[in-house]
């Protein structure tokens, strides 16, 4: 497809960084030293005032626009909002994706082989977070020669980045967009999380994290954390209208095999997905996602907390999110108004549920486009060459397919 | 508490009943012979008109109310509703627990010996449905020497098979009460039926079915099963006004062990109903579940596949239970209006969730005293002794301790 797509960026090329300089993590530990894998959309301008910064999700990675030359069915997860005429537009900003640290997509994360001992970190990879992702990317900005982000994008774990950005570097980000998230977890998503975690570390192939060196790959138990994952991201409805309770044979067959077309499904989707991510790297994820709190140092006091920023927001939710529905947004949202801040809030009537953060949906990326406009009005980058073209409007994507990509 | 409750039933004694005429499950297998664990509480009258019949969910079993004389800590499930004076009042009703086929508290199920073989049944227990749970309650109402119950009652799967006797048995039951059930379950629940499977199925320990003969227990799948289920029997605002995001220790540990008080309680509970709950039961009352779905020969149409029933019908919903939520229960009221039955329909605004069921809510209660009272009427076995002594209309018992008990 996307080769063929005039408003696609191309043949999309991963860079990587190198750092030496120590990373001091909220954990306590440091990272001796770490690498960035990242890539980078449209040009940045001359005063480099032009870079947009997208952060990713659970299972999300660098590879957010385009596809690979090699390899050109691997679109980026977040191509339907990126490249020349889309709603964040490659011909007036400069995009940049990047794994994060912890990931399993290129970066520095559990997989990767500790220089200290020559083997895979696997267990002795240390616990990251939110504002330790944060501070990594900004250095990585530093290499870039972006001083100050005209804004940060991002949904579900991805937004809590681009609200994070606010605080911890007020003075280097102009906007955020902060789609699909919350202020924090409620005890019911870090249920589910520890559902999944503890799915992970029974399954006997994860030998404690260090799975690498039994040449083993918990798999059991990340296929069980990924099908739990998938049903929290999609509304019941959907589910419902996709599924329903339609069988894969025409009888039932009183055993425990395939039965139901949506058991076939979510076990697909787990097996696919334990073939290729790394389960270290899924404990890390929610972990970060569970410690994400920045109200707890003022007492929980979310405005209080959020009077240090100083960007504009775009905060959006969607009405069938079970997992971040829209009150957890509006908590954001209140907490914003009443520290005076400027804030744009959009409630989408989608029926996706969570992962509609991730689809094609025209009404949200017209808000979207509206908002990355007045940016390019803002830092002067001029109007679109053409009008806004927006998807037909109909999603004919497979939600799930959208996990697939990016991943809550 | 029981043995000093004066409206306690007392110690109740389990008893069991034989059967040898072979038992045709819906599953095209037979049931060679099978025996049944049940308790009575109250006396059945002259004509054996009072009876009352309490279906179990998918941990419950017979011991729905009183104590044991050798364990008086072992509380029935529904002691708060069953006993002299309480709603289900047993100075007038004769009322009967039975522990279904299938279950792992007494009756013939998948960890008893099969007469044939001499070992347990394990993967050779058949899947059996609620249509044949009720046929086999049905036989034992004949041993019992009861034609025609006054009612049967149940929540969640409970309450399916207190429906489905309507249909089976029209002319055997008065009245059925169908409490946090559905007519059939949604795409959302078998997806988190076959999550549970999964976890069971695919611990090492599960040995296909026939971890008796290994002297195993699947008890990783079995814990996963039970912290996944646990959550959705509790409202989302319950858990966070329960155990917020309040940590363990003072300090986040960034580590994998128990940090926050939910993965605590979660944790603990999983492990716990692991050692005592039966892998095979647990596999065989979730595809009762999702097999249920009396609409099915009828195209779909619940009010037709309903015509068939005799019975009045008390359905009752909780307006913060998400796994089964008023709206399914609305779907069965609708279709019992449209096929012209007698329903009386309440939608509790209990906070608590799927488990509220269980709990000892007094305008719950005092709704099932009415048409208890009512009932009593109808078959003529007089007044309550004493006006109705409910609860004090604030529950101290724990959401969970109630799933402990009966469990959905």
């Amino acid at each position: 497809m996307s080769d063929l797509d005039p408003r696609s960026v191309g043949a999309a090329v991963a860079q990587r960084a190198g750092f030496l300089e120590p990373l001091i993590l909220k954990a306590g530990k440091t990272l001796a030293s770490y690498e960035l894998v990242y890539e980078t959309y449209g040009k940045l301008n001359a005063d480099r005032s032009n870079a947009i910064l997208v952060c990713h999700a659970l299972s999300g990675s660098h590879h957010v626009a385009g596809f690979y030359a090699d390899d050109p069915k691997k679109v980026g997860w977040w191509d339907n909002l990126i490249g020349p005429g889309k709603a964040i537009d490659t011909d007036r900003f400069f995009v940049i994706g990047v794994n994060n640290i912890g990931g399993c997509h290129g970066s520095t994360g559990p997989a990767s082989i500790d220089r200290a001992t020559g083997k895979p970190y696997g267990a002795a990879f240390p616990v990251v977070t939110v504002e330790d992702w944060v501070v990594s990317q900004a250095r990585l900005m530093d290499r870039l020669g972006i001083t100050k982000l005209a804004g940060a994008i991002g949904g579900s774990l991805g937004g809590m980045q681009a609200l994070q950005w606010t605080l911890t570097f007020p003075d280097r980000i102009g906007h955020a967009f902060v789609i699909a998230a919350a202020p924090r977890l409620s005890t019911q998503n870090i249920a589910f999380n520890d559902v999944a975690r503890q799915a992970i570390v029974s399954d006997p192939d994860f030998h404690g994290g260090n799975f690498y060196a039994h040449k083993a790959v918990p798999a059991r138990g990340l296929k069980l954390a990924r099908m739990l994952g998938h049903i929290t991201y999609l509304s019941e409805d959907m589910l419902m209208e996709k599924f329903g309770r339609v069988l894969k044979r025409s009888e039932l067959g009183f055993n425990y095999d395939v039965e139901f077309e949506i058991e076939s499904y979510l076990r697909y989707q787990g097996d696919k997905f334990a073939q290729v991510f790394d389960a270290n790297t899924y404990l890390l994820m929610t972990k970060a996602l569970d410690y994400f709190d920045p109200a707890k140092e003022s007492g929980g006091n979310l405005a209080r907390a959020l009077s240090a920023a100083r960007a504009g927001f775009f905060v959006a939710s969607f009405k069938s999110d079970w997992r971040f529905p829209p009150q957890r947004s509006r908590e954001l949202v209140k907490a914003l108004v009443a520290s005076k801040k400027a804030v744009t809030y959009a409630e989408i009537d989608a029926p996706h549920g969570h992962d509609a953060f991730l689809l094609d949906d025209a009404r949200y990326h017209q808000l979207i486009a509206a908002y990355v406009d007045n940016i390019a009005t803002e830092i002067g980058v001029g109007d679109r060459a053409a009008p806004l073209q927006l998807a037909k409007g109909e999603i004919e994507e497979m939600s799930a397919y959208a996990s697939e990509r990016g991943g809550a």
